[in-house]
C-alpha cells in the first residue's frame, strides 16, 4: 500500500494584491519567507511520501509556472485541469490516476496556498492521519485548534477519540457568525478545517459514487480518454463536469470522518494581516523584507521590491511594492482592499 | 536700457527624496504640476524680458538636462559653472556677460527651485521692481508676506515707502528663532526673502567691487578668458573663486535695498509638506497625482509613478514613487526624512 500526496496548486486572492494576480497566483509567491508556498508544500509532502509520489493538480494555464518552479517534473506527476472545476473533480481525477498504479493507495491532499510554522508537528500529525486512513473506513482531516474567533473559516466539530490522537468528526460547520466563532474558539471541540485530507482511494471512489456519481462518471471518462491519448476527449469530459468542492461534495456527508488535531502553526495567509502575523509581526515589532529603512514607527509589514523603501513616522502600516502596483494600507484594512480590487476589476471589465 | 533675466538652475534637497537627487535636481522636476519648475520659472521670466533675454546659470554637469528641457537653447544664453561656488560668482559672471552688450541693463535674478501660484501678481510685482531698479541706486527684492512663523527662511525688515508699492529695506534677518518668527509673521514689516532680485548691472559691479573685490576679479578673469575662447583659463579663474552667496556677499551690506511686497502665492517647495500645501492640500483634502486609488482616508499627498497605487485606510500620509526609491511618510516628518537620507548617504560614502 503506497502513500501519494496531491498538491492543489490553485488558489488566488484579491486580498493579496498587488502580489497575487491571476497570472501569478498565490502558491507561486514566497509569502512565508524566501521559497514559494508551493515549494514549501511540496517539501512537506515529499517528507511524507517521497518526492516521486508527490503529484500536482493545476490549471493547464499554470503549467509554465510549475515547470519553472520544478524543472524536470515528469508529466506523470502533473494532473492538469483545462478549466477550473473546484476541488472535487481534480481530486477524483488524481485518485483515478493513483488507483491505476495501486488501488489500495492512501492519498493525501494538500492545498498550497497555506503555510505551516512547525514542520515537525505537521509531519507527526499528517503521518498519524495517514496511519488512521489505512483502514479505509474514514476520511482523515487535519484539525487546527482555533487561535482566534475567526468567521472566515469552516470548522470541524470533534467528538470521541477514535484512537490515540485521532477524534471522530461529528459535523462540518460552515463559516460561523461571530458569536458562534467565539464559542468555538474556547470549546476544545472545534477545529479549523484547513482542507488537508488523507483517505484511501477505494473509500473515495465508494463515497463519490454514492454522493455525486455524475462527477465520478465525468472523471472516469476523462481518465480513460487521457490514458488513450485522446486529449480532445479528455478536455471535453473534464469540461462537462460541474464545479464542486470536495468538502461540499463528499466530506460533509461522508460515512465517517476523523480528525487529527494539530497545533502546527498553520496559516492560510489569507490577508496581509495573516502574512504579518505568520512572519512574526506583533504590536511594536515590524516585518521588513528587502531594502527597507524604517524610522519612527513599528508594527509594520513591508515587502519591498528592488527599490529602497523609506518608511518614516508611521506604525501599523502594510506596504507591498511589486511591478504590478503599490499597496499602502493601514494594517487590518483587508476588507477595504478586497472591495477596492473587486471594484476596479469590474470597471476594467465593463 | 534692456532687461535681462538670469535663472539660477541649481538647487537640490535631501528633503525631497526620492524625486530630487544629485543627478536630477529639484528645478528639473514637475513639483508644482506638470511642467518642471525650471520651465515655469523661464515662462515667468520670458513674460518680463522676452524669451531671448532669459539666461540660465547652471552647473556644467547639468548642461545635458538643460538641453533636454530647452532644445535649441543658444550657447549665449547659458552661463555654465565648472563647480559650485554659490550665487555671488554666478551672478557676477552673468552680469559681466550682460554688461558686454548693454552696460546699463537691469538684471533680474530668479531661483528656479520655487513656485508661484499667482503669475499675474508676480508679474506685476517684478515689473515694479524692475522699474524701481532703473535709477541704479538700489537693489530690489521681492518681499513675500509671511503666512506662518517660518524659522527656515531669511527675512527682510522693511521701513518707509520709497515709492508707491516699494519699501526701503532696513535690514536682512537670518533664519530667526521661533519667538522672533512669530513676531515677524504679524508685524506687517517683515517679509520672506525669496532670493528674487532686480538691479542695474552698474550698481552690482560697484558694490561687488566695494564689498568683495576678489570675487569680481576672479569673474572678470573668467569672463575675459571665455571671450578669448580660452576654456582652460575660464575654468581655472572660476575655480579660484571662493564660494559665497549674493545675500551674504552683497545684499546684506549693500548701500541701499528696496523691496516690493507681493502676496503672489510663492513657495520654496522645500519639503513634501510645502509641496502638499502649494498644490492645494489641506486637512481632509488629498493631493493625488498619477494612477492613485484612495479609499478610507484623506489629507494625503501621493505622487505616483507608472504603476497603480492603492492607498487604503490612511490619512495625512506622503507617498512618492520613483524609479530610485519609494517614500512612505507621515506628513510633517520632513526632519526624519532629512536625517534618514543624510545618514544613508554618509553610510554609502564610508
Amino acid at each position: 500500500m503506497t502513500v501519494r500526496a496531491l498538491i492543489l496548486a490553485g488558489g488566488s486572492g484579491t486580498r493579496l494584491w498587488p502580489l497575487s494576480t491571476d497570472d501569478r497566483p498565490k502558491p507561486f509567491l514566497p509569502l512565508a519567507g524566501t521559497k514559494s508556498l508551493l515549494r514549501e508544500t511540496s517539501e512537506r509532502a515529499a517528507r511524507l511520501s517521497g518526492e516521486e509520489n508527490v503529484l500536482f493538480s493545476a490549471r493547464a494555464s499554470h503549467a509554465p509556472h510549475l515547470a519553472r518552479e520544478f524543472p524536470g517534473l515528469p508529466a506523470a506527476r502533473l494532473v492538469l485541469e483545462p478549466e477550473r472545476r473546484n476541488t472535487a473533480p481534480a481530486i477524483a481525477l488524481a485518485a483515478l490516476a493513483v488507483a491505476g498504479e495501486d488501488p489500495d493507495a492512501v492519498l493525501v491532499v494538500l492545498p498550497s496556498d497555506q503555510a505551516v510554522r512547525d514542520a515537525d508537528e505537521f509531519h507527526r500529525a499528517l503521518s498519524l492521519a495517514v496511519e488512521s486512513a489505512r483502514d479505509g473506513k474514514a476520511f482523515l482531516t487535519l484539525g487546527i485548534p482555533p487561535s482566534r474567533p475567526e468567521t472566515g473559516f469552516g470548522y470541524l466539530e470533534a467528538g470521541r477519540e477514535a484512537s490515540p490522537g485521532v477524534r471522530e468528526v461529528v459535523r462540518f460547520v460552515e463559516k460561523p457568525p461571530l458569536a458562534e466563532a467565539r464559542r468555538y474558539a474556547v470549546s476544545g471541540n472545534h477545529y479549523w478545517n484547513a482542507g488537508i485530507f488523507a483517505f484511501s482511494v477505494r473509500l473515495l471512489f465508494a463515497e463519490v459514487e454514492r454522493l455525486c456519481p455524475d462527477v465520478l462518471a465525468s472523471m472516469r471518462a476523462a481518465d480513460a480518454a487521457r490514458r488513450a491519448g485522446d486529449e480532445a476527449g479528455f478536455e471535453a469530459a473534464f469540461r462537462s463536469c460541474r464545479s464542486i468542492s470536495i468538502d461540499f461534495a463528499v466530506m460533509e456527508k461522508a460515512v465517517s470522518v476523523r480528525t487529527v488535531p494539530s497545533d502546527c502553526g498553520w496559516s492560510d495567509l489569507g490577508s496581509w494581516e495573516a502574512v504579518f502575523e505568520f512572519r512574526g509581526g506583533v504590536e511594536g515589532r515590524s516585518v521588513l523584507s528587502g531594502p527597507v529603512l524604517e524610522d519612527g514607527g513599528s508594527g509594520n509589514l513591508v515587502l519591498a521590491g528592488d527599490r529602497p523603501v523609506r518608511l518614516l513616522g508611521l506604525s501599523d502600516v502594510v506596504i507591498v511594492d511589486s511591478p504590478d502596483g503599490l499597496l499602502v494600507m493601514k494594517r487590518g484594512s483587508s476588507d477595504l482592499l478586497r472591495t477596492s480590487v473587486e471594484r476596479s476589476l469590474s470597471e476594467v471589465r465593463k
